[in-house]
């Protein structure tokens, strides 16, 4: 991306110079992302001038690639007439994204200045609670008759081009807007031009519901290599589409959640950069908190074996080592079934299946473990300590693992989300059997002086 | 997806009473992805035979969708002959996938079977070491000369459907085969006929280097929401491009190696559920064991302080819980500003500016935790207790989130990845600081009885 960069300077340096005319001339040519990354990299004052210079429809195209704080200081700036006309020329979907982020006083004063057609479909694409299919979709497809020929077809499509996210897959409804069929601008351009629409269409189309997690379509788009993917609403009537572009940002969104989730963070609203202190702070504090008092579990498992302790402190090098060790081997199991379950790969059934598969496995790490503790056992206390870490070892990492694996499942059957509490619930239950295991096995297997 | 499960049931009711035609029927309508899965869900010998009676260009498009090992399985069932034709009706860049799973010997009697121009394809796609663009690209993207008209552009774009991964995007190259400029196939059926593609088409097109890691051109067909970017060679020659579909698994493939990693798991070949046992051992194993190394420090911490836990064994009590949370606090930081470096939210230069904001955001966290645990602390061991607890827990959470905010800026820094080392590391640093912090201030505050 040097190239940016470099673009970057340039505008830094003509507009030293006050040349905006080059400016704009120089961005002219460039993708949206690009002069709206120049522009979201300039000083507020600047940013605006420069903003304000380029014609309407860029603005409106630029506007949605910008930071979002940018967005809606460049609106806020405009005169109430000029943010009409910019968000009539937006994409629907981009539209609805960008007025829900406004202030309150600025939707009311806006909303009038709308057409009856915008405002319509501003009010109906900004109903959907976020995070669902509703909330991504745009309102803006092509659609095509069924008796029409492929000629026809395309003809109708170029008129369309202007105002739709895509011409390239064109819907065919009945006259209720339920979908008979889709047709591609590619098989219409390849087809006899005489050929009919309805002839021509595929009609065994994937769809997704208004109220399905925006996961959803994403996924759907992903897994059937999918262009767009048509939305219907309760009635099997179609009211969007969600497109390629949108799923690759609703898909990168929801893997940032969990890993996110994975940490124990709860789900920031958008940029880290951007998110406010306090904020930050909310999404963080919970489960840390939670945790400390969890952890209290852990402590009394030691409270129990006080006397165990005072009589071998010696214990205590090991018990940093065997609770960490039981936690990481969990964390990998819990943290390797909840992605598997996110993208499909395993599902409910396959429970028992990976079960086998994990003791084997958890086994295995355990027994490799268990030699390099024993090794350092027996260096710091002696044969009979050697015993008690590396068996300890073993039942720590196999049990840790098990939970591991099987927590995601358990979270998942309960509707649940795996991502959020699979890891520091795992971790907890590693810490207080790995105490309880460790000190009652030292209480077992080590003879107590003076007892 | 209740749909394909039902089409699945359908299917296995249908092969009961050996009604292959019927099935073949069924499955004619639906999408290669629906197909494949039905098939991958069957047992060997009736997936084979399914697949078997399907036609050639069918069982083309549906391999890729299918399990890795059931591809396998359901080409080296075919003859020789067989296994060369499907090859040549397969995509370029999937043909390249599946060539380069198969057995040795198989590709050494596949090779010559091939058409001359398919073996070059072929060789030179399998030529790019994984995880490059090179390895994910497709070499069958549509070119126009720069002469015509779009009449005859899109003449020629019809001609090439069939044979290309899209004929959405047009390429238009010089006589040196280097990118002169793009134009759509939206833009050509929109423009009047007559208009020349030079005139139309875009010149400043965003690329991307064969040996740029894949992850890359991703990210740029995310942020330009691209259909597809054209690859190109040390000689800016253009070698084929990189469609959305492909970018999306990708862009999936990515998220799940930074999420297994940052549980300590390395990079695993594909599906969880296929993953050998062994590789997935040898994946985790190497971590957990250097964890256990590194734990010795942290013995080593406690060791050194044996006389003030002899004298004050309560406060072991305490130590799981006061590590952990370290950990935790610095699992948080890490893992945000892992994510945020790899998506691109937040680049070096920011790190300054991330770090005044991660001590503000620490030292909250840190405070409220404290409080939380002074509670706890004076219930167990009265007023001197409290405050041990309480100030190490504001010290060891500041601590762990400033170590984990910078380790992956560090990191980046010296061309490591963030997303392996950073948790690991990060939790070992804040276990072996916990420990000295919390003994450290235990013995100076808390009386040693005896002393």
């Amino acid at each position: 991306m040097t190239e940016v960069t470099e673009l970057q300077s340039e505008v830094r340096a003509l507009l030293e110079e006050e040349d905006i005319d080059t400016v704009v001339e120089l961005l002219n040519n460039r993708h949206p992302a690009e002069i709206g990354g120049v522009i979201d990299e300039l000083e507020a004052e600047s940013a605006f001038f420069l903003f304000d210079r380029l014609d309407r429809r860029t603005q409106a195209r630029i506007l949605p690639y910008m930071q979002e704080s940018h967005q809606l200081s460049m609106v806020q700036h405009l005169s109430r007439h000029a943010q009409a006309r910019l968000l009539t020329d937006m994409n629907a979907d981009e539209r609805a994204d960008l007025y829900q982020e406004l202030p309150e006083e600025v939707q009311e004063t806006l909303m009038p200045a709308l057409a009856k057609a915008e405002r319509e479909d501003l009010l109906r694409l900004t109903s959907y609670p976020e995070g669902t299919v509703g909330s991504v979709m745009t309102s803006e497809y092509a659609t095509v008759p069924a008796h029409i020929t492929a000629r026809q077809a395309i003809e109708r499509l170029r008129f369309q081009a202007l105002n739709k996210e895509t011409i390239y897959i064109a819907y065919v409804l009945d006259s209720d807007r339920r979908l008979l069929g889709i047709v591609t601008l590619s098989g219409l351009v390849v087809a006899s031009p005489q050929e009919a629409v309805e002839d021509l269409m595929q009609t065994e189309v994937v769809n997704v519901h208004t109220d399905a997690p925006s996961a959803e379509a994403a996924r759907l788009i992903a897994d059937y290599d999918l262009l767009a993917i048509p939305v219907v609403d309760d009635n099997e009537r179609m009211v969007g589409i969600v497109t390629h572009d949108d799923a690759m940002d609703v898909q990168e969104a929801e893997a940032t959640e969990d890993i996110h989730k994975g940490a124990t963070v709860g789900n920031l609203p958008g940029s880290l950069k951007e998110t406010a202190l306090t904020t930050l702070y909310q999404k963080r504090i919970l489960w840390l908190v939670l945790l400390v008092f969890a952890n209290v579990f852990s402590g009394g498992g030691i409270a129990l074996y006080e006397d165990t302790i005072q009589a071998h402190v010696g214990l205590v090098f090991f018990l940093p080592l065997l609770i960490a060790s039981a936690g990481n081997a969990g964390a990998q199991s819990s943290t390797l079934m909840v992605r598997a379950i996110a993208t499909g790969d395993v599902v409910s059934r396959d429970w028992l299946r990976m079960l086998f598969r994990e003791i084997s496995v958890g086994m295995l790490l355990g027994l490799t473990m268990a030699i390099a503790v024993a090794a350092i056992g027996f260096y710091r206390g002696g044969y009979e300590m050697a015993m008690v870490v590396a068996l300890t070892m073993i039942i720590v990492v196999l049990s840790g693992s098990l939970v591991g694996m099987s927590l995601p499942f358990v979270l998942n059957r309960l509707n649940l989300d795996p991502a959020t509490a699979s890891a520091p619930v795992v971790t907890f239950i590693a810490d207080v059997t790995g105490i309880l295991v460790y000190f009652a096995i030292a209480s077992a297997l080590l003879s107590v002086p003076g007892a």
